[in-house]
Order: structure tokens, then sequence, then C-alpha cells
């Protein structure tokens, strides 16, 4: 079940990677900020998806989360409090006779925990930024749809990646 | 080159990751610490060796790079400072249909610069710790294996990765 849970994001967004259009932001949907410096937070863990894997062209590359302090006290707890930053970074990968490493930045998915302004979206905001921008924000997936998985998995506050200890 | 750098410790040291055979202290040569704490250090890059891999048997999985505040300053300026301390993490992996997770934990690979101490391997200490353990030191590879591959390719201070900007 924990494997079903960590590969979601593969399958959620798989229809969505290509997408490179942007959105202008909508003043009646809260913004979701750019995480400033999350290379410097918490690594909780990685994932890779391989050339075997049927959406490899798309989608293929290493996954890095990174947590700020806030959301690693949610990590430890599973109950994440206001101010929670997750970031899910997408990387191409080279591969040289099975020995990967990472490549050029596909996107950077976040979620951001406030419960005041994320209230429609179960108090996150979910914002998907292009490359290596830092404000060009992806039209699709909407936080909406990002919403609608995460909480049809209704597990530990939405947030679907685990600390190994 | 980079691509050749950046693969080296698993050249490097892919005769003895099978051995789990661990040495007492010796009094004579200065030990290197166990990294407290490394996983909330910062993320510098990761690769991974995958089922095509010659060498997948012994090595396979995730290799994750982390570096103290000291080193961060070693991996902007190419030149790191004395209290550097680089932690190498060797993970098996899982494999799903071509999406990789993360498995158990092989052992960590430590270098540690204190040119007092460690001034007969270019200033840096090396030590492997098998499995999860913070006090089981392995044998091999020996500090003095580790120095003369990382010598021999005398790059920025005997640091091979680097961070990605």
């Amino acid at each position: 079940m924990r494997l079903a849970l960590g590969l979601l994001p593969f399958l959620a967004v798989g229809g969505f990677v290509a997408a490179r259009s942007t959105a202008s932001p909508n003043v009646h949907v809260p913004v979701v900020a750019y995480p400033d410096g999350y290379r410097a937070w918490t690594h909780v863990k990685s994932t890779m998806i391989g050339p075997s894997h049927p959406s490899f062209a798309t989608m293929g590359g290493f996954q890095h989360i990174y947590a700020n302090p806030q959301a690693m006290v949610g990590y430890r707890t599973r109950t994440f409090p206001e101010g929670s930053v997750v970031v899910f970074e997408w990387l191409e990968m080279r591969d040289s006779a099975g020995a990967f490493r990472e490549g050029p930045m596909r996107q950077i998915d976040v979620m951001a925990k406030d419960p005041h302004r994320f209230d429609s979206t179960g108090g996150w905001g979910f914002q998907r930024f292009v490359g290596n921008s830092r404000t060009e924000r992806a039209a699709a997936p909407a936080p909406a749809q990002c919403f609608s998985c995460h909480q049809r998995l209704k597990k530990d506050d939405l947030v679907l990646s685990h600390w190994r200890d």
C-alpha cells in the first residue's frame, strides 16, 4: 500500500506532464508562492522513473521530495501545521550503461498548507512551476485536480510520502 | 568528464561493497565520527545504479550525497574548509515496473576534512559505516584506498561531486 501511495504522483499527474502552457494568476484563486531556498530544506526521499517505465518519455528521471521545518513536524506526527511546504522536484535523467545521473529540471510541484487561504482544497495550495522558472506557473494540473486525487486517498493530512526512519 | 567523475564511487569501491567485516578502531589511525543528523543537511544530488548495470547485485539502488554547512561553502567555492563533512548514502532499491523507490540502507561513506588529524590522506578522513549502524565501521575500503583514488583524480580538493545550480 505504501508503494502504491508513493507512486501516486506518477499516476496522478501523468496526463499533465506534457502541458507547458501557463496561466495568468487568477485573482479568485489564492496563489502559491515559489518555495525560495527549498534545496536547502530537508530531503525526505527520492524515487525514479526508469527507461523501462511506460511513461518514461514524459516522466522519466528523478523525483526528490523536500520539506521545510514546519512540514518536517508533519512528517514526524502526520499532522502538518500551517506554514508547511512540501516540494516535489522532477529532474530528467541521463543513462550511462545502467548508472543514472540527474538531468535538467522538468518542473517542481508545491504543496503549501494554509487552511485560511486554501480552504476549498483541504487547506493545501497546489502549484506546479515550469522548468527552472520561479514565476511561470503551469496551468495544469489545476489545484482542484491535485486536491481531488490527494483527497480521494485521504491519507495523513493529504501528504502521501513518508519519512524513512 | 563530469559523468566519469560522478560515477567514480561506483567504480572505486565496487570491489569492497560486499565486505561486511568490521575493524576495531586502530589507535594509530584517526577515527572519523558518525555524522549525526546528516539527513537534515543539504542534499547535494543523487545517482542510481539500475537493474541493467553489471554491478547491480552488489551496488544497485540510490546514492544520495549530503553536505554539512561547511561543506556547502566548499561546493560553492571548490575549496572545502576544515569541518566540512560529506556523506554518500547507499540505499537498495525496489522496482515496480520501472518505477524505483528506496530500499534498505547498504552503508554510508563519510569524508571529513581535518588537515591536522588526516594529514596523511590529503586532509580528509574517510570512513564507511555498515548498514544503519552508527558504530560499526567497515574494514574496507580502508582510508588509504579511498584517498588513493580520490587523489589520483585530484579534483577540487578531493570532492568529486558538484552542486547543480
